[in-house]
């Protein structure tokens, strides 16, 4: 039979899934209480008000959904398009690509718009297309890890406004670790993980939901059957395809009425409100410009020991950078020798860029000095390994530059 | 800002989620790897392999779903149901209603046949039904814990085969507990969770299913764009609706194709690797036992108090027990008692059981002696104070008697 886990040390410094951090997880060993028991549901409250301050917004309807963050993408689509609603969906990634795959699940008019990876939309490009396609929903990813590029939203809520368009957006990979304002830019519904900078593992997705997304999706509302309070009907919009994902339904449980749908996954929430403590506490400007500096590091280090950066750099996500894969080297073969020899993990890379980058992250609990330095080192060693003309000790050395100044 | 997560020393003796096993927490609190790290991948093998045991199977396609329960029972249902086919659902109590539900919003035309709660089916009634709907899926649930009741499965697989059916069952409530034998039974697809037998928090589900329910499915298989294969097509049957639940899209995650699709939930995986290691280890016919022994035990304790017992005990599932509030006692207000007094929660009831019972559960680490005694003895003390008619002592005295047996 197979052993007690015991996974082998490693630091990963990939696109996330990063290291959780130790109180995270030391969070997650806590014994389970019921999921009515006055402890848990005011535990859930809590968990509500962190993760307002998280998404900084005053939205009620703040929680989590029970899955990984592909899970709370799907339940924000579902929940917001009946079939044949037009949605917009601005692609600069491979992320982009996920929300118009899930949106056609959803039996929706999918419209798409395109930059060329490495780049992000301007805001007349967004509203050009709102103005033609005048879409239901407005979806797009903040921060696409596949391009490490950080979508500028703070115009979008606005031109939503105008438009009668409600804003969607998939903020896994950058929020905690990103300037992100729910209620000033104008969100709707908001997706994320706890993976990347939240530092934890993934397996929840937080969300937060404004007033009128509300309408939109109560207006939906078909209680399950033997739940139905008296006299309680059906809203006449057409019912939604997941029971599971049917934010109606979660509203529900995680609100005042604590009608039984899912049974709560009581660990993960334990791992949840951990993280968004973490970085209340540190506070979320802290944490961002911490990811800023550490990013900023990574940057100049890889730079430092000669290497390329892709894409548009003074639009990237403080916490991953792509990094060309020098002429020569062998891409994956020198991830896996940083792996096996010194336990760091880098990313690969997707699609198009392939065999071309990788990704480096400074995120979470892994945004930090010694994880910048020890990365950089080794990377020195596997690329000297390949004769790859480089700077002894520039990468270090640009980073901890940047540590100085 | 709130504290350090803190739960309350609570004994949770109701239908579930119950107390995790130590080890499971134990198991959780591990750091996590990339998921692409051959540690991990290794991981997912021996997780799948475990649970070939626990389900009793030799499935290739046993794996984790990153959801509750609820979510096994959707993928499942989502995946195998194609919209206008027909699924029939022999209601036995909530957890019937509940696949009913799913299978409509999957757009299936729906059969039901129903029994009186407190009673199961007999195979006669369910090939009666199958006979007349001609359904594509048999969907039925073993043990519906909202009535305590565990439905005889072994005929079913081969009705189901006479008459080209699918069979799938939710076997959440039951597995690991009761007899249950994917196999033998010729079940299609099964889900479980890890709350209840299995000793596991809530958040991951266990799902099998056999080659031909694979080829159902993989008929409707549509790879994400930027995921395909040089040449690759889509199958021809009708798109799954949820990409997040699309057992398609899982298998070719968890299989040598490691396609991407979810970042998997690491800390559920470790959780419930752990849940089948401890079934495993135990022996899967012993952990059936035990649950059969203290269920027993319990059974006897509750009658040897002077209370009666709801529904058809001989059909009822060894690890939960409902147990009617007796006259003049307010069921909702002594179960608080129970919680605040003694730090024991026990299990209040839906729909048209609500008020009438309470539901007393013996599963996983807590299918135990000294957690039956104690709810034995802590419950005597308040139904006491409510003045009830019982013989003093006769509830752990009745307990003791079955385990000196």
């Amino acid at each position: 039979m197979s052993g007690p886990i015991n996974p082998p040390p490693r630091l990963l410094m990939g696109p996330g899934p990063i290291n959780a951090d130790p109180r995270v997880l030391r969070a997650m060993s806590a014994q389970l209480v019921g999921q009515y028991d006055p402890w848990m549901t005011a535990s859930m409250n809590e968990t509500m008000a962190l993760y307002r301050e998280v998404f900084r917004t005053a939205n009620e309807q703040t929680f989590l959904v029970d899955g990984t963050s592909r899970a709370g993408i799907e339940a924000a689509l579902v929940s917001l398009l009946e079939p044949g609603d037009r949605v917009l969906v601005p692609v600069f990634g491979r992320f982009g690509h996920l929300l118009t795959e899930i949106a056609e699940r959803c039996r929706a008019e999918v419209h798409t718009i395109e930059v060329p990876w490495g780049q992000v939309f301007s805001a007349e490009q967004v509203e050009d297309a709102v103005r033609r396609v005048r879409p239901k929903v407005l979806a797009i990813v903040q921060g696409d890890t596949s391009t490490t590029m950080c979508q500028p939203l703070a115009d979008l809520g606005e031109i939503c406004r105008r438009h009668d368009v409600l804003l969607y957006c998939d903020a896994t990979a950058s929020l905690g670790g990103n300037e992100f304002e729910a209620d000033t830019w104008g969100m709707d519904v908001v997706t994320a993980g706890l993976q990347k900078c939240l530092g934890g593992p993934s397996g929840s997705a937080p969300i937060t939901i404004s007033g009128r997304a509300v309408d939109v999706i109560d207006g939906r509302k078909h209680v399950e059957a033997g739940l139905r309070a008296d006299g309680e009907t059906d809203a006449p919009g057409e019912r939604i395809v997941s029971n599971y994902l049917d934010l109606a339904q979660v509203m529900d449980y995680w609100g005042p009425r604590r009608l039984n749908h899912h049974t709560e996954a009581t660990t993960m929430l334990y791992g949840a409100r951990e993280c968004a403590r973490l970085l209340v506490e540190e506070g979320l400007d802290a944490a961002i410009e911490r990811h800023a500096l550490h990013g900023r590091a990574m940057l100049e280090g890889v730079r430092g020991l000669g290497l390329e950066v892709f894409g548009d750099v003074a639009h990237k996500m403080h916490n991953v950078v792509a990094v060309e894969i020098p002429d020569g080297v062998d891409g994956d073969r020198a991830r896996s020798g940083l792996l096996d020899d010194f336990g760091i993990e880098i990313g690969t890379s997707f699609g198009p860029l392939h065999g071309k980058v990788w990704r480096i992250g400074t995120m979470g609990y892994n945004a930090r000095k010694d994880a910048v330095l020890v990365t950089l080192a080794a990377l020195e060693q596997v690329l000297r390994a390949y004769g790859v003309p480089l700077t002894a000790g520039g990468g270090v050395g640009a980073a901890q530059e940047v540590y100085a100044s």
